[in-house]
């Protein structure tokens, strides 16, 4: 139970919570619209707020974009950290890893990661995205090529392993974001049986 | 031998490939800085032309993306009706499809079919393009279904699995413009063995 002088959310917590509603109307208008296209007027009618209210919880849309981005990072840091440090069969990290994935690009927030262009970004940004990214990708092809020794995987070559798998997981906000979205676990798990088995009968 | 009169290329012929030299610099530029931020006269300067030559060759920057788009429509357009009417096993039409594809990407014309945001094209053209990709979704869909149905593709979801293997295709632009790219045939060639092989041993 709820302490008494905690029951009611105070003042910061609910300008934290509004914040995150700007946030994530924000960045749902750049990944339908694109970010150059999508103004904070925009944001503040799709919530039915005025602009004057907006800049209660942020300075401008800059600020949205880069502090989507900057969660989507820290994100990309926990699974490679998750993945580094689990002792488990290469081929379970690997589901992990794409399950995880998978799921946070199936929110809007997770989608920007891929729908929003290296040029909307600050170049601080902009590098700390890409230096997630290849962590991804190094992590990735680091399990791939943990599997081929150990004989669980194939000898194949694991930069266009990884290529292949991030390719079809990052498309996957291209593709499934209008009308009736196909549910994120059933593409992620359809995915995993492709990449691990091949399309070849066995 | 060429006959006399046409040993020179007539001045409409001359025009005709320098439109073309616009159109490349064009899309070239819309893929690397996005549509929206590029100029007519950033593609001029490219060029080394000013802005009053190109006049000569394109009506503003939209002819030259829409008519990208329209060439890479019609490449689709023929992979299509080349696989619809082509007697060969499945498997046979999926890696001439996965090849044909996979090189048109390669080049800056193909990979704006891509990388160029729906919003930056006209409604018409921006339903052709729909219907193009739709097509060609359908297209690789059948041929798995038919691999399935005659045995030589083990069973699995036709919609999952095209969109797996369109998603490797389709990101390769994403990643393979900088430095030093991979070579598109290598490309093709590893993916379409994890696609159709997978990553755990047989």
């Amino acid at each position: 139970m709820r302490k008494w002088n905690t029951a009611v959310v105070s003042r910061e917590e609910q300008r934290q919570q509004k914040r995150q509603a700007v946030l994530n109307v924000g960045v749902r208008l750049f990944n339908d619209r694109g970010y150059s296209q999508t103004s904070l007027d925009d944001i503040a009618s799709e919530l039915n707020i005025t602009k004057r209210t907006i800049y209660y919880y942020v300075e401008n849309k800059e600020e949205i974009l880069q502090e989507c981005i900057r969660i989507g990072i820290k994100f990309i840091e926990e699974i490679v950290e998750l993945c580094a440090n689990k002792k488990a069969p290469p081929l379970d990290l690997i589901r992990v890893l794409v399950e995880k994935y998978s799921k946070w690009l199936s929110q809007d927030i997770g989608a920007a990661l891929v729908l929003t262009k290296e040029i909307s970004l600050s170049p601080e940004i902009r590098t700390s995205l890409r230096d997630a990214k290849r962590a991804l990708d190094t992590c990735l092809r680091g399990m791939i090529q943990a599997g081929i020794d150990d004989g669980s995987i194939r000898v194949c070559d694991p930069r266009f392993a990884s290529a292949a798998i991030f390719g079809a997981l990052n498309w996957v906000p291209f593709w499934n974001r209008d009308g009736k979205p196909a549910p994120e676990d059933q593409i992620s798990s359809q995915f995993l049986d492709i990449f691990l088995s091949g399309l070849e009968p066995r």
